[in-house]
C-alpha cells in the first residue's frame, strides 16, 4: 500500500501530515489543542455518565455527545490514515491501536449492547492525551524522572519482593492469629490486610482485636515505617547522584534535549526527534519540508 | 488623590506611617504584637462559634467580640490609608484587599444576613498573619524553602500529572470490578477512593470487597508506596544541592538576607527591602527617616 | 546542708555515689540494670493494671507490686540524697524531680485516693529510663540524630506553619462546604480532619460525602502528598551533609567522643562528661577517684 | 558418616550434587526452576485453602496435591542428603532445617490431625525460595541494599526507641484524656493506636471523640509526619553515600561481585562463592568439577 510522494499533486496529503503529525505551524497547534479538548470532554462525558443520577436524566444527552465525539475521532482516524505514505506502518503501530480503540467503542454497541466493558475502552483515550503532551517543554523533566526511576528499578524490584515475603509470612499468622471473627477470612485476605498497613495506607475495614493480633500489627506498621525509607533513600540518592550529572555534563544534555523540542514527524516512515534544521529523515531520507 | 510630602507639618503622619507599617521602632513593634494578637482571637472566635454548644450559648458574647474586632479592625484600615502618600495604591495591593475583606464581614450582614460564606471571608484575616510575620527570623528559611519547592515544581507537576493518569485509569477499573454495590457508586467516586488509596491516607469510608478488587487495590498501594518516593527523592535531591550551593556562596547569600532583615518600607511608593543605612527609598528616592 | 568531704570517714558515701551515680565498676553496672529492670516491672504494671480484665481480677497483686516498687523507689531515692555532697542541686535538678515525682505516686493516694492522675505521674517513670541509657553505644548516634533535627529545626517550623495555614483554610472550607451532616459538625473539628488527611493518617471516623467536598479532600490529600516530602527533603539534606562533615572530621569526632563514653559524675557539682583519665572534675576541681 | 570421596563409583553422586546444589548446567537449571514452581504451588494451595469458599469445595483436592509435593519435598530432601558428603552438615544448616520443616507438615497430621499450626510450617516453604533465587542478578542490589540498612542500624535504633516512648507516653495520656468509652479501653490499646497514628497507618477502628483528644491526636500526626522524615533522611545519607563511594571503587566492587556469580557449591563442606575458574573448594581442597 505504500505510495509514491510526487511533490505536486501530493502537495494536501503533506499539508494534512504537518497539520496532524505536527505541532510546530499553528494550524498543527490549533489542531492539537482541539483534539486535546475533545478527549478531555469526551473522558469527562464517560465519568459524568457514571454517575448515577446525571446518567439516567441525560441519558439521550450523553448518547448524543458521544455520537459527536466517535464522528470526530473516526474522520480524524481516516485522515491520519491518508496522510501517512505506509498507513500499515501508523495502524499498527502503538497509538495507532489506540486511536483505532479510541473510535470504536460506540460502533461496537450495535454488535454487543451496552457492555460496561466498553468504558475500559473508552478510558484508554486518556492515552491519547499523551501523544499530544509530548511537544510540551515537560518532557525533559519527564525523561529525568524515568531515568531516576528505570537506574533504581533492580533496588526497588528486590524492595517490593521483600515486602511481598513480609505480607505473606505476616498475613499467614495474622491469619491463625485474629481468625475469621475479626475479618481475618483467609490468608489471601490477611496478605491483602497485611500490605494496607504495610503502605501506611490502612483502610480499617479489617483491624485487629486481639491483644496478641494488635501486638503483631504494631511490629508490622513499625517494619513498613522503617521500610517506607528505604524506596525513597533509593530514589533520592538516585536524584541526588543524577542532578550532579547533569551538572557535569550540562552541555551535551541540553544539546540532547534541543533536538527533541521539534515535533517533526517523517510523513514516509513516521521517525521522529529530528534536529531542528533538519530537511531530510535521519532514518529514510524522505524530505521532511512542505515545499 | 497623591499628597505631596511637606516635612515640617506631616510629621504626625511620617510617625504613623512607622508604626504601621514598620517594625524597627518599639512602637512599631508594640502595634505589630497587638495587631497579631487580636487577629489570632478573631480567628478563634470564628472556630469556637461553630462549634454548635458555644455557639448557640455564647451568641451573644460572640456578636460583641466580632463588633469590637471589626471597630478595630475598621480604624486600622482608615490609619493605614491616611498614613501613606499614595493610598489607592495600597488599596489594591494584595494586602490592602485583605485587610479590606478583614474588616468588612460584619458591615456585610446588614445587606445579606447571617450568610456562611462570611466565615471564609473572615478566616482570610489569617493571611494578614503573614505580613506581620515577615519580619522574624524565619524569612531566610522561608525563602529557601519556597526556592527549593519552586525548583521542584516541573518534576512535580509530572509527577502529579502521573498520579492523576494513573488514579483515572486504576479509578475506572475499580469502578468496574467492583461495582456500587461496593462503595464504588460512579467513575469520579473511583477515582477519589484512588487518590485516597494512592496517597495512603486510606478513609476506609469505602473499601474494595471483592478478591479481584482488593488485589487491584494492593498493586494501587504498592505503586502509590513505590510513589511516594519519587516527589520525596526529588525534594530532597534539591535540598541537598541547594545545601551544597549554600556553602558555596555563602558570603554573597548572607548579604542578600542582610538586605531583608529591616522591615523599612518606603511611604510614598510602598517598596521594601530597603539596605538597612538606606536614608532614601532605591525605588522613588523619597526619604525614608523621620526627622 | 553542704558537708565536707572529709576522705577516710566518708569512704562509705564516695563507694555509694559510685555505684548508684555511674556505671564504670560492675557494682554500678549491676545497680543500673535491677534498677532498669524494676522501672521497666513498674511501667509495665501501669499498663497492665489499665486492661479491665486483668485490673479487677489481680487488684490485689497490683496493689502489692506497687507497694514493692515504691519502697524500692523510696529507698533509692533517699540513698541518692545522701551519698551526695550538695543534696539540694540533685532534688532541684531534672532527675531529682523525675525521680521525687516517680517515688510518690502511692503515697498521694492516701491524701488523694485513686487518681487517674496519678497513672500519669507513674508513667513519668519512664524518663529515668534515659538516664540509664546514657551509658549505651548508642548515645553517639542519638547526638547526631538531635543534631540533624536540631539543625533542620527553623525550615521545619516553617514547614509545620504551612501545614497549620493550610489546614486551616481547608478546615474552613470543609465546614462549609460538607457541613454538619457528614460529620463536619464545627470548625475545630473540620481542621481536625484536615490534619488527619494532610498528614496522610486518615482515619475514616470523618470523610466527606458530597462531589465537591471529595474534590477538596482530593486537593489536600495530593497537597500533602507532596508536603510529606519537604520535611523529608530537609532531614535527608541535612544527614547527607551531615554524614560529609563527619567523614571530614571524624578525627576530632572521634576525640569528643570518646570524652563522652565514660560515666563518671562529679560528686560535689554533680558534673559529667569528664575525660576518661581524668582525677578532678573539670567544673569544682573535686577529686573524682575513690582512693 | 562421612564418605570417602571415589572418582568412578561415586560419579552420579557428583552429578546429583551438580545438579541439586548448583545452577550452572542445564540441568541445575532446570531443576532449579521445577523447585520453584512447585514451591509457589504449594505456597498458593495454602492460602486458597484458607478462602472458606474454596477450602471445603475442593477439600479432597487440596489433599491430594499437598500429598503430591509432599512426596515430591521427601524425594527432594533424600537425594539432597545422599548426594552430599557431610550430610549432618546440611541437616543441621539453616536451609537444612527448612527443607525439612517444608517436607513434614503432612506427615504430622497423622500424629496431632489437622493443626493450625502447620499452615504456618507449610508457609515456612517460602523461605527457599530464597536459596533459589540465590542464582539472580539481583543478589549485588540485595547485597547493597542490606548493607545500606545495616550501615543506618544504629541510628535507626534509637529512633525506634523514641518512637516507642513517644508512643508510650501519649498512649497513657490518650487513655486518661479519651477514656474506654471512644475505645481507649486500656494503656496497651492506646499504645497500639498511637503507634498506628504515628506511623500514619490510621485505621479508624479507634478514633478519638473529645475535643482535647483530638487535639493530642493532632499533635501525635504532626510529630508523626515530622518522624517519619527522619528514618527516611537517614537512609537516603546511606543511600547517597553508598552510591558515592560504590562509584569510588567500582572496580574492586565488581571483581568482588563477579567472584559470587556463579553458583559453586562444594559437595565437601558445602562452602560457596567460589571463584569462576576454580577446579578445587577454597576451604577444604575438595575436587569441584565432574570428572
Amino acid at each position: 500500500m505504500s505510495i509514491e510522494p510526487r511533490k505536486s499533486s501530493k502537495k494536501w496529503r503533506r499539508k494534512l501530515h504537518e497539520v496532524i503529525y505536527e505541532a510546530d505551524t499553528p494550524a498543527g497547534k490549533t489542531f492539537d489543542v482541539i483534539l486535546l479538548i475533545v478527549i478531555i470532554i469526551s473522558l469527562i462525558l464517560v465519568m459524568l455518565e457514571s454517575v448515577p443520577k446525571l446518567g439516567e436524566r441525560y441519558e439521550d444527552e450523553f448518547i448524543i455527545a458521544e455520537w459527536v465525539i466517535t464522528i470526530f475521532f473516526s474522520i480524524e482516524y481516516v485522515l491520519r490514515i491518508i496522510s501517512i505514505n505506509k498507513p500499515t506502518k501508523y495502524i499498527f503501530s502503538f497509538y495507532g491501536i489506540i486511536d483505532f480503540l479510541s473510535t470504536i467503542p460506540l460502533y461496537l454497541t450495535f454488535f454487543f449492547g451496552g457492555l460496561n466493558a466498553l468504558i475500559a475502552v473508552r478510558s484508554l483515550r486518556l492515552l491519547r492525551v499523551f501523544r499530544i503532551l509530548k511537544v510540551t517543554r515537560y518532557i525533559g523533566e519527564a525523561e529525568k524522572l524515568s531515568k531516576a526511576i528505570r537506574a533504581s528499578a533492580p533496588k526497588i524490584a528486590v524492595f517490593l519482593f521483600a515486602v511481598l515475603v513480609v505480607s505473606i509470612i505476616m498475613g499467614t499468622l495474622m491469619y491463625l492469629v485474629e481468625g475469621p471473627e475479626s475479618g481475618f477470612i483467609s490468608i489471601p485476605v490477611s496478605i491483602y490486610w497485611c500490605i494496607v498497613t504495610l503502605t501506611t495506607v490502612g483502610f480499617g475495614d479489617i483491624a485487629p482485636v486481639t491483644p496478641l493480633g494488635q501486638f503483631l500489627a504494631t511490629l508490622i506498621m513499625i517494619m513498613g515505617y522503617g521500610i517506607i525509607a528505604v524506596p525513597t533513600g533509593i530514589v533520592s540518592a538516585e536524584f541526588t547522584h543524577g542532578s550532579k550529572n547533569n551538572q557535569a555534563d550540562s552541555s551535551s544534555e541540553k544539546a540532547t534535549e534541543y533536538r527533541h523540542v521539534n515535533t517533526q514527524v517523517c510523513q514516509n516512515c513516521l521517525a521522529n526527534k529530528h534536529q531542528d534544521d533538519a530537511s531530510f529523515c535521519h532514518k529514510c531520507g524522505y524530505s521532511l519540508d512542505v515545499n
